[in-house]
């Protein structure tokens, strides 16, 4: 267009960057600049668990003053072993604007091949049947398979926006301890080590991020419990040759050679598609030996190791998997195919607190990610799980550290207690499912129906299918604590149903997606997107039929949820809203000015896509509020007038002004 | 999980990069490194236009050494004054992975309203009607608005990818023109100045992409068409205070005081939305006067430019938009709500050629963007048109370049004519519509019905709506021409309907996205993933119901094709398949092993989802085959047994080996 006058503001410049995240706000003072030894909370660990902490904490607001991150290893490129995102991780994802590249590069998982001793004798397996991998709504109702370096990359491109010094590298953890008399306001010490050089850091909170083997767990005396198991496995990714049908499926093949999974994986620069194999390796080993690291330090004999370790090798795992894929062939598609292979022994335990107090009864160490849990990969579970734990600790941490909740600084801050609370239940959950999963799948399923002492198809695929609610881990649920209540009586409860897996809403689950309409702009949109990782609070009001009356239960429930959100400091109390069909069309001037005011671009009709209220068990002639976490978890139900109950459950999480 | 063996690859650290796009064969010798003053291709200009085709080139396998773009400015950074994405131009650039950020912080505008004036004197506008914004099959239903610098910042970010130097800047071209003397296999010579350093860079092609004042098409004596109206509108975008109600949609408001347009727009830094109007500003303009660049220099004297100039001010743009609103009121929020204004005159013009020849008849010199066509920004057109010209030309000259087509080096390659055959078309088609729909933008509608000599909203309702097909990019057609082959007798022709813009194959249109489900995974995916714009033919070879027949049509038809992909350079052209609805389940080992071999990854079902086969006018008893070229518009169908006419459309526009 010809343009014969113009004319633009500066901030015009700003609005070509990528959008960053808006910090929290801060009611106590921050560290002072430059202070190199002092830091509100030192990371040890950038693995996906510590990184993803690192992340958020930036996000939120804390500088390379305040947040530290070590990391031993050089670089961020590792033979990552873990390969595989939850529907659940990935809509953790997406709330960080992180998923595109996982979702368009990385492999999506759909369905389920399950192969079997057949009947018969000439066909050795056969397949039984196809499910889809992901059984529980979800947003994406699939896996994603990529290798670990991958997230760990886009996790650390994204934090060099927030942090310019990202992670500090080559930098060992030696020591860490509670030091009470130095300086009560920093009183955690850490004894690092850069490229040889030694010196202390003190923070006010360290997260050992740390792995299996980790540090901090060990300088702190924190206990792994559980066992492991006699059976050995190999793990190898490549891109394969062979006939074998399904090999772009995740399957489950229990030959009579023993069991194999096939996970496949994403596309690399040549074209070809990766594929990982799980193969079953006969023999034993001694229960206990995972609690040796693999470079031969610790209690174990350096000839016990070597023994173990010649058990298995390349050879031998693609002899197993040639046996078990009979009558179909197997091998790597030619000389160098072959990117990585392990062998590992199956073992489940979980840390005894993933919290350590001062004598004030302060959380000030914590652990995230490995260094909680160990158990098998076949269920794709590690990285989510050690992600979803920092996921849950960024905000309750950042919300303490910046005076966002009810308690002075330096006193015991409840919200901190919720971390162990929350994702100890998971991890023990976690360990328990993978324990049966994992000693189900290195059994043997019968070729005749009533094969004595062996395992039945339908009993595996049970265990498969019930799991799902959990390993997607959009099933999860938090047990009851100061961010989760539910206290209801019945008669007060605005939830119908128990479908906490399809919708209905519940206190400690995630709230589900739906779509929906703006009412501003017509926008077809996730609602999950209006629930972004920023660390703010939203109050989700599913208004009743009555909306369009000035003096009914809606307009008077909204213009006191406007009030309350007026009484917490500023941004940190979103408000969403949704309304059922209505008798009639309406324009903004038919609905309380609260509306338009808190909600003007977060304000949907709830039936037009999908049937929200139906999904999530509200009464469209009642109505019902929630409050959502900062982490997507539901908080606290209530009914439309019962505003007390959310401004009660908010008082207990966030400080007033 | 505890290992105790592990073995990786180094290629293994690959995997960890963003995905690049696999770059083209090439057949002619490279251009020797460092020869600075030589290159294959120079771009002059940075805009859109310049940028997409300059990341284009560098995808296709162009390096620093073979490819130059400068432009005048300092920084990526502008006054944009486009902010319009449509749908066709979104599915293009999902096809470069590059979608995402507009997507998701782009301002989605799925509605638009219309106010006309009302018989109620005290409403005095009212609500007509509320349309979709988008009224045509596409991938996304909807435009995206977002700053255009931020586009030019996405295209930048990922060509700096590929591209060590990116684009030279502070450089202005002086001078271009063809010298056949001197040295014939780079006879374009351009002058250009780089902070006042002149010198001399020889090219084999140059792209003027220098906007509506372009250097190169002046100097190359090309001629805009057509002619200005004396409409003059203001244009301003800013953060607004307003009670209208429609204020986040798109809006055509016809008011007694004057028309406006408004253009929600992304969200900002601030968390507040960006609105643009487009206001009518009283009073008449010379015809013509859009020709005088606004920095003075060129013909039109000073003064006259500055009494043109006091006609629009910030402060009169906003008097009529208040009267144009009344009885709402709309104001900039704040003091430096005020993110940009301008104002401008409508006019249509086209440029009489978009290439220019040497005398050997090959084409040299192309112009693309503004250069080529002015017209009204209210249709949101001009970066669509600007970038999908880009987009035609990119691959067309890359395979000229590398000697993929039939014809030799230095020799006319007919692949290069029709880029002005085909987008000059679209450009025409552009200011016919662009004449229209602003004239009748300007005009007034009657408050009565019949009010005499006045426009009613049905006749503008008919003019928005038809020309949606064109303004959304999806209903365009190119031309006949060595690239679209059309000539199919009746009998001959495998496609049924008429309905182009819904998705029956026509060879000249994009081809229209499907949702279908991948036999090798259960993958549910969008049959665009498979185009990428990688620079590659593909093959569509929509099977018959007899796939499962050993000697059926299909088998057959999947034989020839794959020795016909043979006959190419390696990667050239790719293959995707898809089945209807067969009599039984099957398995790789049930259909030809040419179809696992060419499209294990791309091979569909095209039932379960969207029904493929009625979408594209296809039976399925009888199948079909197309043409699908590298920038995704069909070039030739044929019946399925009609491999021959696919070899020889194909023959035509790559070289065998």
């Amino acid at each position: 267009m010809p343009v014969f006058t113009e004319y633009s503001a500066a901030s015009r410049e700003l609005r070509v960057l990528p959008s960053f995240a808006p910090p929290l706000p801060r009611l106590t003072s921050r560290i002072a600049a430059g202070n190199e030894e002092k830091f509100e909370v030192v990371i040890v660990g950038a693995g996906p668990a510590g990184l993803m902490l690192e992340l958020l904490l930036a996000r939120y607001g804390l500088d390379d003053d305040s947040l530290l991150c070590v990391d031993a290893k050089p670089t961020t490129l590792k033979s990552g072993q873990a390969d595989g995102l939850q529907p659940r991780t990935l809509e953790t994802l997406k709330s960080l604007g992180l998923a595109d590249e996982i979702l368009c590069e990385g492999c999506q998982m759909w369905q389920v091949a399950f192969w079997n001793p057949s009947d018969d004798k000439d066909k050795i397996i056969e397949r039984t049947s196809i499910v889809p991998d992901v059984a529980v709504p979800a947003r994406y109702p699939h896996e994603v398979t990529i290798h670990q370096g991958r997230i760990e990359r886009i996790l650390e491109t994204d934090l060099l926006r927030y942090s310019k010094r990202g992670v500090q590298r080559n930098t060992n953890l030696l020591d860490v301890k509670i030091d009470e008399v130095g300086d009560t306001e920093f009183p955690v010490v850490a004894e690092v080590e850069t490229n040889g050089q030694k010196r202390t850091v003190r923070s006010k909170y360290l997260v050992g991020a740390d792995g299996a083997h980790s540090v901090v767990s060990r300088c702190m005396g924190l206990k792994l419990e559980g066992e492991s198991s006699d059976h050995i496995w190999g793990v190898v990714d490549l891109v394969v040759d062979t006939d074998f049908p399904d090999i772009r499926r995740r399957c489950a093949i229990h030959s009579p050679s023993g069991s194999v999974m096939i996970i496949p994986r994403e596309r690399i620069a040549t074209g070809e598609y990766l594929t990982r194999l799980y193969v079953q390796v006969p023999g034993d080993v001694k229960p206990d030996s995972d609690q040796q690291p693999i470079d031969g330090t610790g209690v174990a004999s350096v000839s016990d190791a070597r023994s173990r370790r010649g058990q298995v090798t390349e050879k031998t795992i693609f002899e197993n998997a040639a046996a078990a894929f009979k009558p179909y062939y197997i091998r790597p598609k030619k000389d160098g195919a072959v990117d990585w292979w392990a062998a590992y022994q199956i073992g489940q335990r979980v840390t005894n607190s993933f919290s350590v107090k001062d004598s004030a009864k302060v959380n000030r160490v914590f652990i995230a990610g490995d260094a909680c849990h160990t158990h098998s990969p076949k269920a794709g579970q590690g990285m989510n799980v050690s992600m979803m734990d920092s996921y849950n600790l960024a905000w309750k941490l950042i919300y303490s550290i910046n005076g966002l909740t009810p308690y002075s600084e330096g006193q015991p801050d409840g919200i901190l207690d919720t971390y162990h609370t929350e994702r100890h239940t998971i991890a023990q959950e976690l360990i328990e499912f993978d324990r049966a999963f994992s000693s189900m799948f290195s059994g043997k399923i019968g070729a005749s129906k009533d094969g004595a002492g062996s395992l039945t198809h339908g009993e595996f695929l049970e265990v498969f299918s019930k799991g799902n609610g959990f390993t997607s881990g959009c099933g999860i649920e938090y047990p009851e604590n100061m961010i989760v209540n539910r206290t209801l009586k019945e008669d007060n409860n605005p939830i119908h149903g128990t479908d906490y897996l399809s919708g209905v809403l519940r206190p400690g689950r995630r709230l589900l997606n739906v779509r929906i309409i703006r009412h501003a702009d017509g926008y077809r949109r996730d609602l999950q997107d209006d629930f972004p990782s920023t660390g703010r609070f939203r109050i989700l009001c599913l208004t009743s039929s009555d909306l369009l009356n000035p003096r009914g239960i809606s307009a008077q429930t909204l213009k006191q949820l406007s009030q309350l959100i007026g009484r917490f400091p500023q941004s940190l109390v979103e408000q969403v809203a949704i309304h059922p069909r209505l008798p009639k069309d309406f324009m903004w001037n038919d609905v309380p000015s609260e509306l338009k005011l808190r909600s003007e671009m977060s304000f949907y009709s709830g039936y037009e896509m999908d049937d929200v209220y139906g999904i999530y068990g509200v009464k469209p002639e009642k109505g019902a509020v929630a409050v959502i976490r900062p982490d997507g978890y539901v908080g606290v139900v209530a009914e439309l007038a019962d505003v007390g109950r959310v401004a009660t459950f908010l008082e207990k999480c966030i400080r007033t002004i």
